[in-house]
């Protein structure tokens, strides 16, 4: 039985303004919480099945955990169900946010949804990038669905929250700033190269007006049919391959 | 007032056995509601809020409308808030699939996410592809959520739901079927041309082994991080783009 006072630590931290006042965030699902337990963050907690505990190697001595039943599971968390395990954890330090000056960083603007911003994580972390810049306004990068979206690489990618066009204003001017734009220049005619900032805009209208007119260089994905456009994580999937065509 | 009949009518469209029994499917939100409109698919019936009648161009005069208020609109549909249109439409008959010899097509094997299964249709629609072959055993192209995520493609592109080990087989040998997998060739150092089907596995797992076995050539998409994949439809983009490189 989990008591009444986790239970509504956990509800907590279900929103944004307890886990920056906790310091701490939730990793739902199996898969999700072994990355967190090989990982460098701290585990305040576990809940697991007993089932989903004979399965996997044993938990690290100096993790509290408790076993749970499916039904306690899904009752804690907000997956729709929940058959393995559910933890809290400790907010990570930031690290510095160096300039990108001979690595590649994402930057997303008002990037609401957070299955996308999960997603847009996880394509970081596919191609190695030193981390993501998140402007203040995109889902948090701790939300639950988030987290989820990631499918692990919130273990490993380093998130920053930055004022955008001020952060991009004191970048050294010869950092180039690229972004996707339906009259950028074609990514197929350009050789990049994994430098600078690669920064996408939202779902529905891209980036701001004051983060656009910072840009250096836009690009374009050519296509060849009546889509109007592309997702975001898409269009950002579609680019990062273009600038790491050296790999 | 929507009346009853109506409205246990809408109710049933949101289950596949009644979309196949009736013919008939729900197009929701005001994009796609216009993009139906602007199609060669036959509109049965459209529901809309006459905020948003006086924001867009005279419905055609064929098409049977009601206005409703937004109240009605959400508790209508699927959609969590509703302000704009719902439509009733007549699913299209099958267009003639023709073998892929110097076209590319989309197959897709077990993708079970209606948003990831429109997104790969919005995709499909980017490129220009003939279309989208299924396995029966993929999220109902007809279902509202997919139709949402294609964002309008769905009145674009052809989608076919086949078994797809029969359908490879009965295919000319010549055809290249390609597929995503980590042991792949590097898509980089290849020359691909749009000709062929490129087939797309579930998220989990992959495509199943009676598909992978009938893959010509495996393709992988070179990372340089942690992660250990992609997302369905984030693979299919890029390889697509590497698809289309002389475009």
């Amino acid at each position: 039985m989990v008591s009444k006072a986790l239970k509504s630590r956990v509800e907590q931290l279900k929103q944004k303004k307890y886990r920056k006042r906790l310091g701490l965030f939730l990793v739902e699902g199996g898969k999700s919480v072994l990355e967190l337990l090989a990982s460098d963050l701290v585990t305040e907690r576990v809940f697991l099945t007993a089932e989903y505990a004979a399965k996997i190697p044993p938990l690290p001595t100096a993790v509290p955990f408790e076993l749970v039943s499916e039904e306690e599971l899904t009752r804690l968390g907000t997956l729709a169900t929940n058959t393995t395990a559910l933890a809290i954890a400790h907010l990570p330090a930031e690290p510095p946010l160096l300039s990108p000056t001979n690595t590649l960083l994402l930057a997303l603007d008002q990037v609401r949804d957070p299955g996308n911003m999960g997603t847009l994580i996880r394509l970081a972390d596919w191609y190695g990038l030193q981390g993501v810049v998140c402007s203040d306004t995109c889902a948090d990068p701790w939300a639950p669905k988030t987290i989820a979206s990631t499918m692990g690489s919130f273990a490993r990618v380093p998130v920053w929250q930055r004022d955008l066009p001020e952060w991009l204003d004191n970048l050294p001017p010869s950092v180039p700033r690229y972004g996707a734009h339906l009259e950028g220049d074609n990514v197929h005619r350009l050789t990049l190269q994994p430098s600078g900032v690669l920064i996408m805009g939202s779902e529905s209208h891209g980036p701001r007006p004051e983060v656009l007119e910072r840009l250096t260089q836009r690009l374009y994905i050519p296509g060849a049919g009546g889509a109007e456009s592309l997702n975001v994580a898409i269009s950002a999937a579609i680019l990062l391959d273009n600038f790491h065509r050296e790999l």
